[in-house]
């Protein structure tokens, strides 16, 4: 059985556009934070920790699919549960579901890796495999 | 062929993350402005105007692929090199390319359609035809 | 006595920079939506719905003073405490003090008015008196 | 006299809220890189190199003072218009003038200091006195 990580949302007047609704790139704004506060409630600790600890600083987004079945506006309280569907080598699969009450409005999948700077140019950064301390922790 | 419009965007120091690189939903907001520029570029008026002769108030993204090869940080400039490669009955799809200098960065392809206000609830939004003019405009 | 309506916010990864610390554009972004809180939990309609009975479509601000004393960082959870200290005839003065824990962080004074489309020029705002009901609520 | 850099702001889509104007937010976005602008127009390298060279990450603001005359819209052209109007020990005010042709938009006065990592604790930063180099660059 996966594991689901639900982070709540209330839908602000600046999050949406002047058609009234929220402005897609919010979406991803709030899956990034759930696929973090994912990691958190499986005991994870934050990057700030795992960057001294581990060397890593994050899991950067390496692709996305998004579908979007109907829009928020403000006010509206949402919930985005997430998921993690599958493990690779040095990446993994999470699902998030942007509901509001029992609709869904979006569904955003994501590939993501463990990320550390590059040892040999810190300004670039390098996949590493998923520590095997992390990974129990979340399935 | 298609055509395509160049959106230039230079990165900012508040684009970063605490990884020092672009945070990625800053992608999407640069390609949605690319989307409306491509529009714009085109000869089709801005969606202040459309909202009054065609009652459509822009063309919100129903659906997003994207991949991340490499990262951006502050101080790059980048191109997003936005074209048309299909018209559905009440969709079309876009694709970004965004390059820093002839190096691609990310590929965001978006499928939208033209939308108005439902005439029986103006809180939800409608998809209708591409006007025969816009298409026209964009070929 | 001037009442407080608290507003929580938990800090993320993208709201900080690549100095790890909050990117101050985001202390307004909470602030904007705790001086809407306020109006809320004081019993004031949604903006939605005031644009119909009223004809008020929000609070834009006038002016703001902000003094930042502390940085906050992603994980943080803050708490933004908001009241009205002073009504004028079309204006009122709002007070967001930013805490974490019982650590002041930035202090955020501002000035907005109630406002509506201009009747001339719907692309233009107007200023309007604060509505007796609404007023009453706040105190 | 003070030297003036000119930094050029195209308002989107979604820089506009549902009163279909600027939010304000947004104004101290662009306000954050004009400042930045400044500083690289005037020579100043840009902070991923000073961090090294000096150890100064960057000009974090201290205070804030902004006045808002008329809204803006997506689809202007605005320009930041920015000056270094005095020096203090560890600080310096800027001034910037968000101008639409020759309207003024936006009067945004900022304290910022120039920081470096704090020697006892990485997690705080501290203001160190404007390097000379710097300064005789930017009169």
């Amino acid at each position: 059985m996966t594991r689901t990580v639900v982070h709540r949302v209330h839908v602000e007047f600046g999050d949406c556009d002047p058609a009234g609704i929220v402005w897609f790139p919010n979406f991803f704004r709030w899956v990034d934070a759930s696929s973090r506060h994912f990691f958190r409630a499986c005991g994870v600790p934050p990057w700030q920790e795992t960057v001294r600890t581990h060397g890593i600083l994050g899991t950067p987004l390496v692709e996305t699919r998004a579908t979007f079945h109907r829009p928020a506006s403000y006010g509206d309280d949402l919930e985005v549960r997430s998921s993690i569907e599958a493990w690779g080598g040095k990446s993994f699969t999470m699902v998030h579901r942007i509901v509001r009450g029992e609709t869904l409005l979006a569904e955003i999948v994501e590939k993501r890796v463990f990320a550390r700077r590059h040892p040999d140019d810190p300004a670039r950064i390098q996949a590493v495999p998923a520590p095997e301390d992390f990974r129990a922790k979340c399935d």
